[in-house]
């Protein structure tokens, strides 16, 4: 029996397709090989049972019998509690992990998001206060460079860590922002030729286009 | 003796005064009851053991004997397994609050954070890219209004996403932009009157005030 349950929408347009964050769970799912399957919530009539599991309207959630989690961040730290394929079960590496995850989601995310909606909207004009986000961005990979320069993965092995930090990364290669680190270039190149990511991205493509 | 070591900078402009991160780390300490002492580390030279400890040279981290963690999130959840005070131990409740502290970073704050930043710059005209982030703000702020509307803290007992949200929210107050959310500027209030956060808060203004 089945008992994780990942819900994403039934459907997004083209742009987000590939970037949705059910990915994240999905790549944390077949990374520990743990069974799930894939539930839909419709994308254009967000109903009250939709708000109950998550709160803003948005995707994906997580049960796993009565237990309901939304947030991917949340969402990647319960996995990790069972699976070492996930998150170290040595106390000084599984802080560590912990720590990194946060800082894929508040320190270098808080800076990418703003961006990429700049370059979504292409509104990167010189009134646009496009400049301020572009060097907060900025600031942050110069930082994430000699990091990822020196080391595979964030923190030894592969973990969650990781699959937020590729992915955030990820939708700023997108815009050819990682263009002068090499070293986030090359980390996200690295993780997404993982089986794992290969398999989770193929699958939400997949997903969307079953409903077009 | 104390093993736990929160640092800041030694010292920060008046802008920031009030909303350093360390803020956040106090409350907890403080809520908890747990005993700590402060250390600085200088704003203006960011040395290389600074950034050993926090990769993108910003404050605060938390040691704890040979533990050093970064990111504020990541330092209330750990603070939060040492302290029911901070932290449902229950498993459900646990969830919950995990979740919710990561809503209040990664959905909330992710938003009000470039709204602050426009807000900080003055640069609010309409070619600005400020409405993008002024709409983006109130579309989280809509499903905050009900969630807070319907309960005193956000899963019952007060906790460490309180703290983070709280945070989080008042520094959109700072800026009025809570006017038309009643129960989010009464959450705000509510957070901020108790007396672990009136203490953090004067502590943090004495030690920037006491390197002026």
């Amino acid at each position: 029996m089945v008992d994780l349950i990942l819900t994403t929408f039934d459907w997004v347009p083209e742009t987000p397709r590939g970037y949705v964050r059910d990915l994240r769970v999905r790549w944390a799912l077949e990374g520990a090989a743990l069974p799930y399957r894939v539930e839909s919530t419709p994308f254009h009539e967000r109903m009250v049972e939709h708000f109950a599991h998550q709160p803003f309207g948005q995707a994906p959630w997580l049960t796993d019998g009565d237990l309901s989690i939304f947030e991917s961040g949340a969402i990647l730290r319960y996995l990790g509690e069972r699976s070492a394929a996930l998150l170290p079960t040595e106390p000084h590496g599984r802080n560590d992990a912990i720590e990194w995850l946060f800082a894929a989601l508040n320190s270098v995310e808080m800076a990418s998001l703003p961006w990429s909606l700049f370059k979504f909207s292409g509104d990167t004009g010189e009134l646009s206060g496009w400049r301020l986000f572009d060097q907060f961005l900025k600031a942050r990979l110069q930082h994430m460079e000699p990091v990822l320069a020196g080391s595979e993965w964030l923190m030894g092995a592969f973990s969650v860590a990781d699959i937020l930090m590729a992915d955030v990364l990820r939708l700023v290669d997108r815009f050819d922002g990682l263009a002068t680190y090499p070293a986030c270039r090359e980390y996200v190149a690295r993780a997404t030729a993982r089986p794992a990511f290969v398999k989770a991205h193929a699958d939400q493509m997949a997903h969307f286009a079953a409903n077009d």
